[in-house]
């Protein structure tokens, strides 16, 4: 990796400054919350540098700490991702993902469009060798120790077959080691039922599959899970399509705030209710803090060259200062090039693996 | 309807009293506490009479209002459908389906084993002429004024092409119409996305056949909706497969739970906070009642000769209750009678449609 001058000894992280929903504005106040954190993160920003280098100069805690590249496109939420990975070239997004090619930065964060920011990084950063779908895995709320499950795939593509379903379960395992400590996680595979006999096909492949490669790939395997395991303890990884991850982490969410606005509502009930949740103020905020999506906002890309990392659209500064804490602590624990050789070590393996189940069945 | 000596004039349930988590107890409490709110409603009920004869004399208010039919055998929740369908002929489950086969009952309600229900409700009562795959809806609490949303399948099949999500938008809406009284309701067909491009190719499909289909079926259709929509208040009614449908649901479920038990550690973190969640109490019974599942309890069986509505096994007595409530309502509207006049009045138009739908592709 190439060190920028003013940043020697710093693990850098570019930032897509543009794109999301609330503006440049918003990003610069996410990396000053990070740099005042974190003494070992500097940045590359990219965006229109007269717009960036105003917001910048405004934060002391940045002097030094960020270098800018200048560029005048931006995507915005409406652009269709061919058209962007067509016309693109000059855009922070695509900027934000060349600075992790050329190794002048140990990962990329981005608040702008999902669908642009997959397809612009499966072309630029290219998918690992062995990997047919690359899988975004976020972190959700749940009753493990650790406070979080991964779940992946939300949202990458609609489809996965058996094999890609494995490739998920092996990079969920990656990530949930190197991003969570998890030594030695639990995999679970999302089905509507928990026997064996249960659900499509190609879960009971998947199913063969996994079981097969858990030991030599330092996970367990808890088999079938269902939807109320995703926030639950059974397992630390919860492995599904991209269709139904989406739908489901989009329920939990819904369901989430219709939550937390009847709850509000319920408080302004009556005078005896106003008052009893100015009392219990500090507990709710305890609660929001547990249970916060900014805290754990990022969906990580895995199964590219590379770590990108998607922030909520309409992330705050808490928001994207926690998307870069997570490309961070990925950085430093050197996991794009573990999970590089995880795959590539078992990519043989599984050809084997799915050769044999095939000749079982 | 031949209606029972005892029972003239009234409403008559058919309810299986066994195969529920917490026996026949609780079931017999849950028909005493809907006769009591319900002087319309009358009941046959299914299992061991020694048993059940028992439970009832001691609730003076099921005095003349049970008529038994004693069977000796129980589906458990281990038994495979297809050995219930084979040799369950001595089952309250069978027997509790067979009343309503038979006109004696005007629908039938079961806390049994789910799989086993629906294969036996499939080999009983038949499919409607013109439905290929029955749903289970459920009431999903939401944003929209009457507090619920409609939404199937959520797991009689794992599989749905676009025919049958045609059909799920016609059952479900004549359900929102019954069960709802709403006379136009919205439907949303979920997906990964809002835009129409987004989404599995079968989606596509069944997206221009239901616009197709809208008017003459007498709702309207907002297109494809998230998971955040199905507690959101864009649609009434929310049609998918029973894979994504089983799995959403049980996702928004397990984080309702987890942050109702983060919330209640919360509130006894500390003595203010104890304070404060005893003047809080109303205000969280007030939630708490709004999305309680079990007010809602009751997943419909759509698409068959017959209602059947499957509680959930766990249900108490508050829950059964409301699950005969439902039974109540649906068979008072004369659903099953008007869901099988509009399937059978839209089988051959959506034949058309479905034809006309693939030769303009």
């Amino acid at each position: 990796m190439t060190a920028q001058p003013t940043q020697t000894g710093k693990i850098i992280i570019s930032v897509d400054a543009m794109g999301g929903d609330s503006g440049p504005g918003v990003v610069v106040a996410g990396i000053a919350k990070s740099a005042k954190k974190n003494p070992e993160v500097g940045f590359l920003l990219h965006g229109p540098k007269d717009v960036l280098s105003k917001l910048v100069s405004k934060r002391r805690v940045l002097d030094g700490r960020v270098v800018f590249r200048d560029c005048p496109d931006v995507v915005t939420m409406q652009d269709k991702p061919s058209q962007v990975v067509r016309s693109g070239k000059n855009t922070s997004m695509w900027s934000a993902l060349e600075s992790v090619r050329q190794g002048e930065a140990h990962g990329a964060v981005s608040c702008g469009n999902t669908g642009a920011l997959m397809a612009l990084s499966m072309m630029r950063l290219r998918k690992l060798p062995g990997v047919n779908r690359p899988a975004i895995a976020i972190l959700w709320p749940s009753r493990n120790p650790q406070g979080f499950n991964v779940m992946l795939d939300v949202g990458a593509d609609v489809r996965a077959d058996a094999k890609d379903l494995l490739q998920f379960a092996l990079m969920g395992a990656s990530y949930a080691r190197n991003g969570m400590e998890l030594t030695r996680p639990r995999i679970g595979l999302l089905n509507v039922g928990t026997e064996e006999h249960k659900g499509r096909a190609e879960l009971k492949e998947a199913h063969a599959l996994i079981t097969e490669f858990a030991d030599q790939a330092n996970f367990d395997f808890v088999g079938f899970v269902e939807g109320s395991d995703i926030p639950g303890d059974k397992a630390d990884v919860i492995v599904t399509d991209g269709f139904t991850g989406n739908v489901a982490i989009k329920t939990g969410e819904g369901t989430a705030s219709l939550i937390g606005d009847l709850l509000r509502e319920a408080f302004k009930y009556s005078p005896l209710s106003r008052l009893a949740s100015v009392l219990a103020i500090t507990s709710l905020q305890r609660l929001k803090k547990r249970i916060d999506p900014r805290r754990v906002n990022g969906g990580v890309f895995l199964g590219l060259n590379g770590t990108v990392i998607k922030s909520h659209g309409g992330a705050d500064a808490t928001g994207v200062s926690a998307a870069i804490k997570l490309a961070f602590t990925l950085a430093k624990s050197g996991f794009a090039e573990k999970l590089a050789a995880r795959v590539a070590s078992t990519a043989e393996l599984e050809q084997d693996a799915a050769q044999s189940a095939l000749q079982t069945k």
